[in-house]
C-alpha cells in the first residue's frame, strides 16, 4: 500500500539474503532507525529501543526531525532516558510500513509489493534485524535494551539470540509468550481485516481499501489498550453534544464511542493492513518456552543479562502484569539482578505511552543505577 | 430474519397499543414465556426470571418441552430454584427473536417485518412486558424476581416501575447502569454488524445475510463473556491438530481461535441481527441514575424490596462485580436487607451459566431463607 516514513529517518541495509526464522529470506531489506545523543569513545553508552506494533522510529524530536515523537516525554536531555548520558537508538520493526522492509515494500524478485508474499514474520526476525543496526553503528554491547509491548518480546529475543549483546534490560508491558486472551483479541482484529471484502486477499490499493476492517481492528485494539477504570472516570455515561451525534439510529451517542471513532480515524489510513496482519501474528507466535524445553521460565532463565527491570500497569488486560512478573522471575532464575514493578496506572496497556509520572521515575531510577 | 421459537413456548398478548418508553407503541405484540412448578392457591410462590441478551424462555426442561434448557442445572425439583416449592416463570425478552415480538416480527401496520421500524427499545419496555405476563398468570406479587446479565437490568426496572411487585430480588452479574467499557464493546459489536454490507440497513434475508458482522459480534462477545484466567488454564498456547487447522495463512491455528469459531458458528444464523442491535443498544441506554436525579445509588435506593442478593464473578470484565456491589449498596440504602457476594469464579461474565458449584448454593441459600 503506502509506507509512512517520518522525515529524517535513517536506514540500515540488512545482509542480503536475510533469512527468516520460519523459512524464506529477504533480499535487499532495510531497517529504519533514528538516534539521539552521542556514542562514547568506547561505545559503552548505547541504549536500543524496540517498539510496539505501530510506532515508527521517531520516538522523540532530534536534529533530523524536530517534531515530537511518540515517547517524547521519556527521551531527551535530562529526561528519564537522558540523552546527555546515553546514545539512544530506536528501530522501526522489521515488517512495519514505517520505513523498515515489510509487506508494503517492493519485493525485488517481482518488482511488485510483497503483500502476502512476504515471508512469515517472527519476533525473532525483528530482533536480529535490530541487532544488525546496532552493530553497524559500532556498538558491540548495549548498556540496555528497552522494549515496550511487542517490543518487550523483541527485546527478550534480542537478548536470547545474541548472548552478551546487552548488560541490562527494561521490559515494559511486555511478555515472554502470548496467552490465549491476547491471541483471541489479535485473531479477531486480523479476522476483521480479512473479512473486509476490500482486503481482497491482500490485494487492495488506496481506492479499494479495507477501511471497515481496519476500523474494527483499531477500535478493538484501543478497547484493550486502556482500562474500564480509566474510562469510568474519563467518559462515564456522558453523551455527545447533539451537533456531534449521529443521525444514524445506531450511530455515535456516547463520548466513549466518539473517542474510539477518533482513534480509528487517525489510524485506519496510516497503517498498512498487510503489515498489521504480519506483525500481529508474530506476537501470537512468540513463545520463549520454545527455548526452554516447553517451559517459559526455563526459556527466560537461559537469557544472560546482568540487570533487568520488568514493569507494567496493574490495569493492563492485554499484557497483564503477571507476565512482567514472570519476565522478572525468569531472568532472575537465569542469574540476573531482576526486579518487577507493577504500577497503579489506570491507563492499562497504553500507560507507558501516557503515564509518565509513574513510568518515568521507574525507568530513570533503573538507568541511573547503571 | 427468522424467529427461533422452542417447541412448547407459551405466548401472552400484551395490551394493544403497548407504548414504549422512548416513543412509539407496539400493536398486537406478544411475550413468549415458559413455566415450571405449580402456583400456590394464594399465588405467593411465583418467581420471575428475566434473561440476558440471547436466551429464549426455555430455561429448563418442562412438560411442554423436555429438552434441557439454558439454565437446566438451576431450575427443577430439588435444584437451587426448586420447582417443588416455586412456580417459576421465564420470559423471552421483548425485542428478541425467540418468540416475543421484536424487529424480526411482522409489523401489523405494514404486513412486513418491522426491521428498523421497530420502536426504540428500552430495558424498561421489556420489564413492563414481563410484569404483564406475570399478572396475567394471576400473580399480584412475586416471591422473587431473578435477573441475569441484561436481565439484571430488567429486574431492577421491574422493581422500580412496579413498586411492591416482588418481595425479593436476585441480581446475577447485572448492573444498574452501563459503563463506558461495556458500551464500547457493545458499540463495536453493533458496528461490526452495521458495517457488513449484507446488513443493508436492516434489509437482509437468509440468502443475503450479514454473516461476517454477526460472526465478529459474537466472537467479541465470547471474548468478553469469559476471562483471561480461565483461558490460560483451558487453552494455554495449544495448537490445533494439523487436520483441524486452516490452510489459510492467517487462518485458525490455536485452540482458542477454534473455540471462538465454534461459538460463532452456533450463533450467527440463530439470532436475528436487527434484534441483536436493538437489545444491545437497550443495555447501553439503561441507567438507574435517571430515576435518582443523576445519582445511580439514589435511583437504586428508590426501589422498594424486602430482601436482595447481588452476585457475580470476580473475573467478569463486562459487568464487573463492583456493579453488583453497587446494586446491593443502593438497595440497602433504600431499606432492603441486601447482600453482595463476589464469587471466585474463573469463568467471567458467563460464570452464572456454567459455574453451578458456586452460583447454585448462593441462589439456593437466598431462596431457602424466604
Amino acid at each position: 500500500m503506502t509506507e509512512f516514513i517520518p522525515p529524517g529517518t535513517r536506514f540500515h541495509a540488512l545482509p542480503s539474503p536475510f533469512p527468516c526464522k520460519r523459512g524464506g529470506a529477504l533480499h535487499g531489506a532495510r531497517v529504519a532507525y533514528e538516534t539521539w545523543g552521542a556514542l562514547d569513545a568506547d561505545a559503552g553508552n548505547a541504549i536500543l529501543i524496540v517498539t510496539g506494533l505501530s510506532p515508527d522510529a521517531h520516538a522523540a524530536a532530534n536534529e533530523a526531525n524536530p517534531a515530537p515523537g511518540w515517547w517524547e516525554a521519556m527521551i531527551g536531555p535530562g529526561k528519564p532516558i537522558d540523552t546527555d548520558r546515553w546514545f539512544v537508538v530506536c528501530v522501526n520493526s522489521l515488517g512495519s510500513c514505517k520505513g523498515s522492509t515489510g509487506p508494503a515494500s517492493i519485493n525485488p524478485a517481482s518488482g511488485e509489493l510483497y503483500r502476502l508474499d512476504f515471508p512469515e514474520l517472527s519476533i525473532e526476525d525483528g530482533a536480529r534485524a535490530a541487532v544488525d543496526v546496532v552493530r553497524a553503528l559500532g556498538v558491540e554491547q548495549l548498556a540496555c535494551v528497552i522494549g515496550n509491548s511487542m517490543g518487550g518480546m523483541t527485546a527478550l529475543a534480542v537478548l536470547l539470540l545474541h548472548p552478551g549483546i546487552a548488560r541490562s534490560h527494561i521490559n515494559i508491558s511486555g511478555s515472554a509468550q502470548a496467552l490465549p486472551f491476547s491471541i483471541a483479541i489479535r485473531s479477531l482484529q486480523r479476522e476483521a481485516i480479512r473479512l473486509d471484502p476490500r482486503w481482497n486477499g491482500g490485494h487492495y490499493d488506496n481506492e479499494a481499501y479495507p477501511e471497515s476492517g481496519m476500523r474494527m481492528a483499531r477500535k478493538l485494539g484501543v478497547i484493550t489498550y486502556r482500562s474500564a477504570l480509566e474510562w469510568d472516570g474519563r467518559f462515564g455515561r456522558v453523551r455527545l453534544d447533539s451537533d456531534q451525534a449521529d443521525d444514524d439510529p445506531f450511530g455515535l451517542e456516547f463520548q466513549v464511542e466518539s473517542y474510539l471513532e477518533g482513534h480509528a480515524r487517525r489510524f485506519v489510513r496510516f497503517f498498512d493492513p498487510n503489515c498489521y496482519l504480519y506483525l500481529s501474528r508474530s506476537m501470537d507466535w512468540f513463545d520463549l518456552a520454545e527455548y526452554g524445553d516447553g517451559d517459559v521460565l526455563a526459556g527466560l532463565a537461559s537469557i544472560r543479562v546482568d540487570k533487568a527491570l520488568a514493569i507494567g500497569a496493574n490495569t493492563d488486560i492485554l499484557f497483564p502484569v503477571q507476565q512482567q512478573q514472570q519476565v522478572a522471575d525468569g531472568l532472575r532464575a537465569g542469574g540476573a539482578d531482576a526486579r518487577f514493578i507493577g504500577l497503579e496506572s489506570p491507563q492499562g496497556h497504553d500507560a507507558f505511552l501516557v503515564d509518565f509520572e509513574r513510568f518515568g521515575p521507574a525507568v530513570r531510577g533503573f538507568l541511573d543505577e547503571l
